[in-house]
């Protein structure tokens, strides 16, 4: 086999693999050549070639966020690192172990205006879990690097010795570091930073390793929760007649149906979850925004949990923000292992478990239901806004929510769903879909910026196929997702194009003014199609309701290349149609 | 006219006119609406809208480094901003001044799982001149942000003058960091992050101002240079008689004529020039690698400078560089009023001045020439390669190096001439261009992420027309730099296509392997044809230089659209036909 001749290139490489991070996702440059060199020498890893960092990273965030394992992006030094960070923020606050590999100039050419060079130390500092600044291999005693400390020696064997002795500290520095980062990517769940710098040769192989790191191992083990919580929490959880669960993003079967089950049977509880939480029972209510945007202030305080329990990551709808940032519960517990923000202002327990745990502890010592109406209330209030919903999506014209809810009905079981922001999720939001389906946005930052390298970096490692659905301003500003090679055929992307920003015509700003259209609305004339043509995509388009079917007859089927359906709706028609819905729907 | 109600939104607004920027390049967004609305209510700015961040920093990067004046660019909160980075890194390394201006939710909504909200506070630390975080306006007496320490109170007249108090504290601590921002990127010329906080109602106006903040207006005046530097500098000067002069990026007219004349009269001095030095004399030497790549180890000897000179930014050549550090001169002085990068690691005197200050401080004062035949010598030396360089480009096929000769050529008068990195500036280094171009190049950070964008900006601010040439790959990494609406028709793109990046054909990896392709050379088969029919920009293409010279007759002539010119090469041809010439011209 191929190794990168510098030590330190095949120490990183040894790591990442002792830690199983099998996908590695690189872009071009010299200064990573002694790792890209190892990486793409040895079968263990899939490697990928993608030029555009910013499009790169967010590619490798999609394979992090399908499979839950820690996935490399490797680039050169220089502004390459900087196009990371938008994918990096987003890892950083969807929980996704991102692991950055930075290549740099040794210390000695750094700010003194050498070429592709900046101050990449620490400089994702406020988004990465842990910063690692590697330090040079010293390649002789003659070289050893000015930033440690040599003093003075007196002869040839001294000066050996000593170089072996910072050798030594240097590798052990560096291992120590390696292990670090990629543990706390694991541990942790979120981004971390290597920064790595090599000198010149970058290109010399060798046949035989010349270093052996050792992996520090972790065990991953759910801490126990301490029985005094318990019981506290099944005090106060026997004694309420209004419990509300509130379910932010979840990975895909990441909370087991029985616990889900046996809340569905309790009357006291409503459980809330949003399309990204990934999980369903009859006796829920989805569509959070359906039944709550409608409801008069009685209404309200007759919502009002006593006790909120949230687990899952950050909500998309902003009214249940805005209903129990008001209507504040007595309790607010959030159950999550590493985290938990008081979004309500209300906070008062943070379970530090997972939701299995917490349910698998809790649930069985619950032995009788507290007395209650409050999910049947509001299950009556369900059922009539979904005849309400049904009968609005009747009538409507041609329109952005109308074009949802044809698409939503459409996807194919058991595929996997990635949805872009902003208007494509809320709009999603407002439907029920298929529980066979597993759902993923970009939550973390809700980022226009990377949701189709997302969506295509999941369909690239997931054994199910993957539609991606998304608007035109952000399917525009991704559009070097496109631009690589492992887009797999079964991949399909369908464009809502109306236009330009949509969602700016549902806030409170001065629309169909001019300002408005060139600065906030950004509208356009812009179609997909040429992106199709370039980058070898199948093309076809939609601008009625039996187009949208017609089309969707062949749509799903095998095909040699990805397809992209690109759905023209009337811009100045949706936001009305969206706003009276909530009206209509009362 | 029509004012953001908020008056820290005011503020901002009125202190960017009175600091006469007059560029904002605004992205679409809600939390940045106040500022959005007030810029593009008030004729006196000139704004843009550009929805990728990234494309829309660089942008503002073109329009400042054309105007040398400060630009704003305008984002919402979260991960936007973040796609601002690129250009800010390369801001901070070329001396151009760029105020990027984030709103931000206010501090008791940040970290508690708010959408698009990251750490925005001090993000860019490592690469701006200045961070400036404001505070939140008060509104009235009962909503005093938590962040401000508040004693009890005895009754409301006290209440009230506390909340006047910290009102005014607020108000007070905004402008001056307001202040200080800006007037830190006028005075050290470099980007600054001012990051302001707003909460909602973002779109109310109002008719009249109602704060009026304070400007504090600095003066730009050069600090003389002290007399016993310019003595012993004069000292130095006359006691050597191999000086070289090595000039880096400069601005077009940054140095007078006159001083250039000075130097080029002189026996002693050589003058290296690179394209981006953007000065001109019969008697200095560009192409430096022309002159200096194919030195013998004696001539390299005789080359070695006593004394150098440098000022500008970034050096090009590699070659240069790997030059001075194995020759060493005895002195090497900087002459810049900000930083003196020690590039060749021996630096002895950084001359705190601007080129023209320590010229005309100096060169008066020289009374005679120390005798000297250094220039001569060397004069010879860079005819004798001038012949050689014609003769092999005359005898050598349709190749990349080919492909510049006749380019360069073909550029009109008077024109601005954007490069971008790294294969397209290397090579155009290898000719003279006509002196009345004047030439930009992103070679702070050396990236290929925004040279397309740059270059648009630069031609919206430009009274002469522009014209870009670049490889594919970054042609290709900013396409989105063609999403917007100000374009000029006379803007012309030349993209050089050899279907990857030649440039790592010349490094010393293992070309023509898989691994080598994928990975290092990132080979492709795509086309600009489909982004030009995308953004409506009118595409002609060549594959010989005959077809070339037919195209250059209407390409720069007036049209409706702006024009693209793409250029196939041979991509396995450029690289030998590279490496031989500078054997040939031996």
């Amino acid at each position: 086999m191929i190794y990168p001749k510098i030590p330190l290139a095949q120490t990183v490489i040894q790591l990442c693999k002792e830690k199983k991070i099998k996908h590695i996702v690189i872009s071009p440059g010299s200064r990573n050549a002694p790792l890209t060199i190892g990486f793409t020498n040895d079968p263990y890893f899939s490697c990928y070639s993608i030029v555009d960092e910013r499009s790169a990273a967010f590619f490798a965030l999609g394979i992090a966020q399908k499979l839950q394992e820690p996935t490399a992006v490797l680039c050169t030094s220089g502004s390459a690192l900087l196009n990371y960070y938008p994918a990096i923020s987003e890892a950083y606050y969807s929980d996704i172990p991102l692991v950055v590999l930075s290549a740099d100039r040794p210390k000695h050419l750094i700010g003194i205006g050498d070429g592709q060079t900046i101050n990449q130390k620490n400089v994702f500092e406020n988004h990465v879990l842990f910063s690692s600044n590697l330090k040079l291999d010293i390649k002789d005693e003659n070289n050893i690097p000015d930033h440690e400390e040599l003093p003075m020696m007196k002869n040839i064997e001294d000066k050996l010795e000593r170089f072996l002795g910072f050798q030594k500290n240097i590798q052990t520095h560096n291992e120590i570091e390696i292990n670090e980062a990629i543990n706390n990517a694991i541990i942790n769940k979120g981004p971390v930073h290597i920064n790595i710098p090599f000198d010149e040769p970058l290109y010399e192989t060798v046949g035989k390793l010349t270093v052996s790191p050792k992996s520090e191992d972790i065990v991953l083990k759910n801490k126990p929760i301490d029985s005094y919580i318990i019981q506290s929490c099944l005090e106060d959880w026997n004694s309420v007649a209004k419990k509300m669960v509130l379910v932010g993003v979840c990975n895909p079967n990441e909370v087991e149906q029985k616990w889900l089950n046996e809340l569905a049977e309790d009357n006291s509880i409503i459980v809330f979850t949003e399309t990204t939480s990934n999980l369903h029972h009859e006796s829920f209510f989805p569509s959070i925004d359906q039944l709550i945007a409608p409801l008069s202030k009685e209404e309200q305080k007759q919502l009002k949990p006593d006790i909120l329990i949230t687990f899952g990551g950050l909500i998309v709808s902003k009214k249940i923000k805005t209903f129990l940032r008001k209507h504040q519960p007595k309790q607010h517990w959030h159950i999550d292992k590493k985290l938990a923000n008081d979004t309500f202002f209300c906070l008062t327990n943070h379970i530090e478990a997972t939701p299995n745990q917490f349910f698998e502890t809790l649930l069985p010592k619950i032995t009788h239901y507290v007395k209650s109406n409050y999910r049947d209330v509001w299950a009556l209030v369900k059922q009539k806004r979904l005849q309400k919903h049904r009968q609005y999506l009747a009538q409507i014209p041609f329109s952005d929510l109308k074009v949802f809810e044809v698409l939503l009905k459409s996807v194919p079981k058991n595929y996997i769903l990635q949805v872009g922001n902003s208007s494509a999720i809320r709009y999603t939001q407002l439907f029920s879909i298929d529980k066979s389906l597993e759902v993923y946005c970009n939550r973390g930052t809700s980022g226009i910026d990377g949701s189709t390298s997302t969506a295509v970096g999941c369909a690239v490692v997931s054994k199910k196929p993957t539609v991606f659905i998304t608007g035109d301003l952000s399917f525009i500003y991704d559009s070097n997702a496109l631009w690589n090679n492992y887009i797999p055929k079964n991949f399909r992307i369908i464009v809502i194009n109306n236009q330009g920003g949509g969602i700016f015509r549902i806030l409170p700003g001065h629309k169909n003014s001019e300002n408005f259209d060139a600065y906030f609305e950004t509208t356009h004339d812009l179609s997909a199609k040429h992106l199709c043509k370039m980058y070898g995509i199948e093309y076809v388009s939609a601008k009625t309701v039996l187009q949208i079917k017609s089309k969707m007859q062949t749509f799903y089927s095998d095909s040699e290349r990805p397809r992209l359906l690109e759905i023209f709706t009337p811009r100045t028609l949706n936001d009305e149609i969206l706003l009276e819905y909530f009206d209509f729907i009362t």
